[in-house]
């Protein structure tokens, strides 16, 4: 049996605010025994999430778009090299058993789509409400939407 | 010099007014000499803009999620087979010289946020107010919004 | 129906006599109607095959490596821009209907693994003794030995 | 600092010797406290590697072709699912910091040229002597033959 796989999505350029929410998401996640899973990068909630989790002792994988760890976080304890840019989003989201998105980009919405695509349990920290009405309009169940880190834990136990 | 390829991303679950002004556009691609790309399958606004170029004497292609040709429209002169499932979305998007989203689905949600990552010329075809409302929190210049088929062709041409 | 494909592959860095096998191969296809696929960039056996099918007024298509167009070859009717490095060989020979391997590299070598692997029809052209001895070890039947372009076209007729 | 991550490559179909080797290879790669990475399903040399490593108490992670976890090694802590197929390969060449080919097939062939150019050190696990010369024939330094997993082990620590 492989270990459960928390996957955390979120953009580069990231507030203050969504990064702190992300490092505690990924301490939670770690704290919990399941492995974080970003898009391995040096930035933004990728990397306040990594983070966290490293801090917590936990395990951190990250699916890099560049074909070595150049721009790869230093918090990783696992970088995977696609080399294939964008079109890694897809294997962030294959490879993880639950999705939680925090905060919101281009990039962390193809995320979210191909979460609901692939009909993975799919979790929105604290989103806008422009987020939440367009999704609305899609032909996908509405994700959960949690307030707070704290909040999505027990609901991501249940999707497990 | 390769040839100009205008991308066309829809849903493959369409209405009929989205298929009809999927092959009304098509058939605008195809007379002014441009290739007409599609996710290549044989259904919804793939297909029908495909039929629609088709008729009108272009070149259509289409970037297959598939390994093979099971589930491509008839409509298409060029396969490209590339076996990678949902990630091949980003490949319609590098190849695309203008992207058009017609209709709206999760598919093609992700292939929009991909465009306005890749810095492309992106038209929304008579999107709904909440797609609208949506991208425009996201930092990233708001695509042109066109209301007809026949509105989008010289913005296109412009950007050629 | 869409249009019967022929993959020429062979290595960036070629001899002048495998670019002269390239330029000839590629006319004679575009000859036959068939559209010539190639990794698509600007050098070697890629180069030369786009340049003969050009010249003989055929239609020419190209898988790039790259995200962009930079570095193709100017003889591409249709550039694919993957952006995912070698993993687009195997986009390459999936989309290929036939496969006409002309000089060796290391990147040629895994186009011939991976279309030994998908079963598609395999010609070499003028291959060293050393390959030829190589696959025979393989579990897969032994592709067809040309001399000549001109004697693959007919094995490659009956193949489509 | 990430994790060190040793590919083991080779082919699905493997006879009880070649099997027999992998395990080893795995339990040792696992007692140097690396990561062993492989194409992670539960056949062959990928999955009697991944036993090996699991049974020496290591760390095992796999990169699969397809989009879930059907057909995975019961041996894998983490699965990396890409839904790729065989353009994959790519993503387990780039991923590791070293690679040790045993045994021999098209994927596995496909696996050693893109090690070739990607310039990753490349270890050969007893391969036949028509292997070897036929990588003679290429521009790259010959890889490092060795007839024992024993043996290998060193070579990889002075590649770290």
């Amino acid at each position: 049996m492989s270990k459960a796989i928390i996957g955390v999505v979120g953009p580069g350029n990231a507030s203050p605010t969504e990064r702190q929410l992300a490092t505690e998401l990924g301490k939670l996640i770690a704290s919990e025994g399941w492995i974080l899973l970003t898009g391995g990068r040096d930035v933004g909630v990728m990397n306040a999430a990594l983070k966290g989790a490293r801090e917590a002792g936990g395990l951190t994988l990250g699916i890099l778009p560049s074909e070595d760890k150049s721009g790869a976080s230093e918090h990783l304890d696992i970088a995977i090299c696609t080399g294939m840019n964008s079109a890694r989003n897809n294997i962030n989201i294959l490879t993880s058993d639950v999705i939680v998105a925090c905060g919101i980009g281009a990039g962390t919405t193809s995320e979210i789509m191909l979460a609901l695509k692939a009909g993975k349990p799919l979790f929105l920290l604290a989103p806008s409400q422009k987020l939440v009405d367009f999704i609305g309009e899609l032909d996908y169940p509405l994700p959960k939407v949690c307030d707070t880190p704290k909040e999505v834990i027990p609901f991501i136990r249940k999707r497990l």
